[in-house]
């Protein structure tokens, strides 16, 4: 018999999540059967989703989420034993999967391309999800030009800082947007964004119209709320924004801000959000695209690394709290 | 020499434009140069656009707007003397033009077209940019299928109770939302609407989840601000919404409301603004659809008509009010 450690939702969060919102219990698992194979967590993806869509879940089951697995037995021959694996396995040391795609988030199980001497846990961010939703999300809805402005908010987390490498790779002025000036210059000096804005210690709408006054093209949006208000008034005429999420609002939904009608009309904004899904079709060109951008020395990526399995509820809350430059993924 | 009578833009308006903010004076016309017109209005348009543009017009000049006015003089062959022209000539009894469109709005300058017995009023209405705003915005943005659910917000207004009769002979369920039982009679009763719901005595969240438990399709927007969260948090994924106007929020630009994009990014929702004249090359097409819509009794109209050039003031704050069925237009 297999043990495994698993986070149960146990309580629905209200606001921040709180230790006993989950709780580690170690369950047994079933024998395979056909189809089936056995994964053990390597590592394990702590991501800002996660609290979003945690009120539609019901109590009781392991909480969601992506990791990076290594299979140990198998009796399904397209996952193979010793292949290391990537899937929606939730909150768990070990889990049983049949490498189907039926999961709350339509998101694809595959085994791990080749990233060569990379490691594994770029699955979980700028090889994985993180990473597609940075290619898709911008170029699919934004669809930047040589020479537009855009504007990154949440720009230091996983998304948000590889969308800022691919606007600059497509010959765009890139500022982002982000909570500490720690952050800022990483963005600014590792990075190459043209600018950075602290919202916690400066006007943003004073910044913006001082860095950007030929306006703002496209936004990538991964925060929501007033910023996002802000961002869109100082935009121009036919301007797009990529709604990629919303973090601001995640721990209280019924936060206010200025209404963004007003933008949106007057400067005949197109505004759409998306989930990666619909991109699944088109997985492995996303990850093959930032791949190569890695090995050409154009995308550069960071993670903030959490050791231990047990310590996902930490991670978790800090990444909830903006406190991960990059990536935050917890290695098992 | 001809007098003109004008409404000049003496203060701005803060708030629900007050008595003072505009004020009524005489002025002499110059004689007409080569290529220039002399226009007498007839009927004259007050519309919400007017309040959202206001805080961008320098004071001193005649405030903004569009009328239906008879050529009284004429060197401009395209314009001969006792034709009917539609232009932005501003609240203004007489006005010197020369059939360019070069205004503040880049909207057309046009003769009117042959309305047969109707009014020519409504050159300003469901004729003119209010009718080709609803031809145009709902179904270039919304693109609406048979059998989907449309909201209307601003259901009642000159725009809004012509994208949900648009609406219905596309096939759509319509709900509209309004300020007023009488409204929502009219809309319901005449016009045809499936719902109405009054906003000022409903709980909006409610009413459509009981009303559209199906899901809403589109939303044509006019108001923004709070209905329009509550409306995109009953969307279906891959909705779209149409940002017609802000009008909620035109009287106080730093008015909150829930955020909009943890709704769009859980929905996948596309939302749009748009200004109407980005289909000035399609003028003639709206006008004559919905001339066609008319005349096949598909599409009904109403106009709240004031009476007396000096009483647009009053016109214009009632309609910022809500107190209008359908077009509010002035008889000069």
């Amino acid at each position: 018999m297999v043990k495994s450690k698993v986070f149960i939702l146990q309580k629905q969060f209200e606001g921040l999540p709180k230790p006993g919102d989950l709780k580690l219990v170690e369950e047994e698992l079933p024998p395979l059967k056909d189809g089936e194979f056995l994964v053990e967590a390597v590592y394990l993806s702590v991501d800002p989703y996660m609290r979003a869509y945690a009120p539609n879940l019901p109590l009781g089951i392991p909480f969601i989420g992506s990791q990076v697995g290594i299979i140990k037995e198998s009796k399904n021959p397209k996952f193979p034993v010793g292949k290391y694996v990537v899937g929606m396995f939730g909150w768990r040391s070990h889990s049983v999967a049949n490498g189907e795609s039926n999961n709350w988030a339509s998101l694809p199980t595959y085994i791990l391309p080749d990233f060569g001497k990379l490691s594994t846990s770029l699955g979980l961010g700028v090889l994985g999800m993180p990473g597609n939703t940075a290619y898709f999300g911008f170029l699919e809805i934004c669809k930047p030009k040589a020479g537009e402005t855009v504007v990154v908010s949440g720009a230091a987390g996983a998304v948000g800082n590889h969308v800022g490498q691919i606007a600059k790779i497509k010959g765009c002025k890139v500022i982002g947007i982000a909570g500490s000036d720690d952050k800022g210059k990483w963005l600014v000096d590792d990075l190459k964004f043209d600018h950075f804005i602290n919202y916690k210690t400066q006007d943003v709408d004073k910044a913006l119209k001082e860095l950007a006054p030929e306006g703002i093209d496209c936004y990538f949006d991964n925060v929501g709320g007033e910023i996002s208000t802000t961002v869109m008034n100082n935009m121009n005429t036919f301007g797009r924004v990529s709604v990629c999420g919303s973090i601001s609002g995640y721990n209280d939904r019924t936060s206010k801000a200025s209404v963004v009608q007003f933008a949106i009309v007057m400067k005949q904004l197109k505004v759409e959000g998306f989930i990666v899904s619909r991109w699944n079709d088109r997985w492995s060109e996303g990850i093959q695209q930032n791949l190569a951008w890695i090995n050409e020395g154009k995308l550069k990526y960071k993670e903030t690394v959490t050791e231990g399995f047990e310590n996902m509820f930490n991670a978790f809350v800090e990444m909830l709290q903006g406190a991960n430059f990059g990536k935050a993924v917890v290695k098992a």
